[in-house]
């Protein structure tokens, strides 16, 4: 038997939403399981690259063993009803750039956590796979988006279940993500964040929160640019993205741009603006990292709305 | 020249929303500013309690005299104008309890404001009354929700302007405020807030206020009860509000109870709650009370939609 999941990339911690707000993103995985007929083989996993901007280097990052996220992911699956993961092999078909900050990390588990539930006949529901993907990554957002699709808010909650509602991101906003060729592992991006912060910079973050989300229901462009401001993860990180100030401050005399904030641990980029003017915010972006010398890769996405797909399942 | 203004009370920091959630209820002073005849008598400053609930000694916290924050509010408007205020005898007519965190300090120093500005011809708009009014209370909530009516996030921002979004409050969530016989000072309430938090807490308050959001627009009672969680000043704060800790485990068994949250700095607590189960409710917390000697004012209340009228203008 073999099955192939397609899931999508997800862009984490968006704005004030650290480790809570997550949309999923159309660039794409794909995890394939496949049963092999060699008894006592184990499990082999193997990354094959379909993006030459993924080099030999990143693929490695992955850690190509029984350590590895995913395998983590589906031991526990298979735990779950009694039994271990063995005589199986794991094909990742990666075009989501590795360690960028778009849940390349999260894709995987998702892909492998749910290609295995299909060989077992779907013993876990959603909220399940939610539960032991948020186990393995630490946090829910990503895992989120790519599971459910869209633009979500998400919380692991004490008792290991992941609750999540999905919102409906305006259409009339655009969404550049800026994707730099240099890598930045989450581990050295949480480093620098502190472990307390001053109640005043929790208030501000919490009162963002409630802007986003009310923004997002009015479409309120005005509310959306304020909402968008952090304390609580970007002001730690800017100094570890090479350009990322200057961006910022470049984006501030652009009227239409509503924000421009680190996507997930970084050191991808997110922008968000209305209106026409996506060719000054492109160049704005590419030029400043052009200028220290660092390639990128610039697209401006909608929002996938689906999440992870099972794309083929043969007996 | 004689102005009346009405002035609801307000209901702050509520559940996760510490110092940016706020609601306006049906309970009102009554701020009359009256010119005097008299020149050079400066600024003449009463209290008149129309209930019963509320002492002398709790009139007098109300510090009669020029530092009040009522004249404060009554000079930074005056002074905007290049003028000083004089001549002028003001009476406050009380039904919100003082120091139960209803917003009494808050509704005074609007009332004041609202009414000196008719006085004046009205030369502040309401931008300039917000700004004003949450220079002298320190936090923009509760003379937000005093201002405008209705439940509002609300902001200062680093210009000191204050920014705000209204929220329709469903109307089939009940809301109940029980005021015990106690006064709590502010000042006391907010000496045992921690400077610094850990910042798991402040990406849990965070989420919880994007939850309350997305709950109040879509009716969400399963999302609310999550939502109204808090840990940013209710833990700090329970100690300070004796059978507070009794009522909140109390109301855990009540399926149709969505959170028991401090009202403002408290003493007073909001139960916001489905269904009618009220009586139940109302039970629970007298009877709590009445065990440690404590009397108390129980009342279930719709919001005030409407935030301060002047109510008369006499020439």
């Amino acid at each position: 038997m073999k099955v192939s999941v397609r899931v999508p990339a997800s862009t984490a911690n968006l704005g004030p939403g650290f480790d809570c707000l997550a949309m999923a993103l159309p660039i794409y995985n794909t995890i394939t399981i496949e049963e092999t007929v060699l008894p006592g083989s184990g499990v082999d996993i193997n990354v094959i690259s379909e993006d030459d901007a993924i080099d030999q280097m990143s693929i490695e990052h992955l850690s190509l063993n029984e350590n590895s996220l995913i395998y983590k992911a589906v031991e526990l699956l298979y735990n779950s009803i009694g039994q271990n993961p063995s005589e199986l092999k794991i094909t990742i078909h990666t075009n989501i750039p590795i360690a960028s900050g778009l849940g390349s990390s999260a894709s995987v588990v998702v892909g492998g956590l749910i290609a295995a539930n299909e060989l077992l006949g779907r013993p876990a529901d959603e909220a399940a796979l939610l539960s032991i993907a948020a186990e393995v990554e630490g946090h829910p957002d990503n895992i989120t988006a790519a599971i459910v699709g869209g633009l979500v808010i998400s919380s692991l909650e004490d008792d290991c279940t992941v609750v999540y509602r999905k919102l409906e991101w305006p259409n009339e906003w655009n969404i550049t993500v800026c994707i730099p060729d240099y890598e930045l592992a989450t581990d050295i991006s949480r480093s620098v964040l502190p472990k307390d912060i001053p109640i005043c910079d929790a208030v501000f973050n919490a009162k963002r929160m409630a802007m986003f989300v009310q923004a997002i229901h009015t479409k309120d462009a005005n509310l959306m640019k304020l909402a968008l401001q952090d304390r609580l993860h970007q002001p730690y990180r800017i100094k570890l993205v090479p350009g990322l100030e200057r961006i910022v401050e470049a984006l501030k005399h652009e009227e239409n741009v509503l924000g421009c904030v680190l996507s997930g641990a970084g050191p991808s980029i997110l922008i968000i603006s209305q209106k026409n003017n996506l060719d000054r915010i492109h160049s704005i972006v590419r030029d400043t990292w052009s200028g220290l010398n660092v390639k990128s890769i610039i697209k401006t996405l909608g929002v996938e709305s689906l999440g992870a797909q099972v794309i083929s399942n043969e007996d």
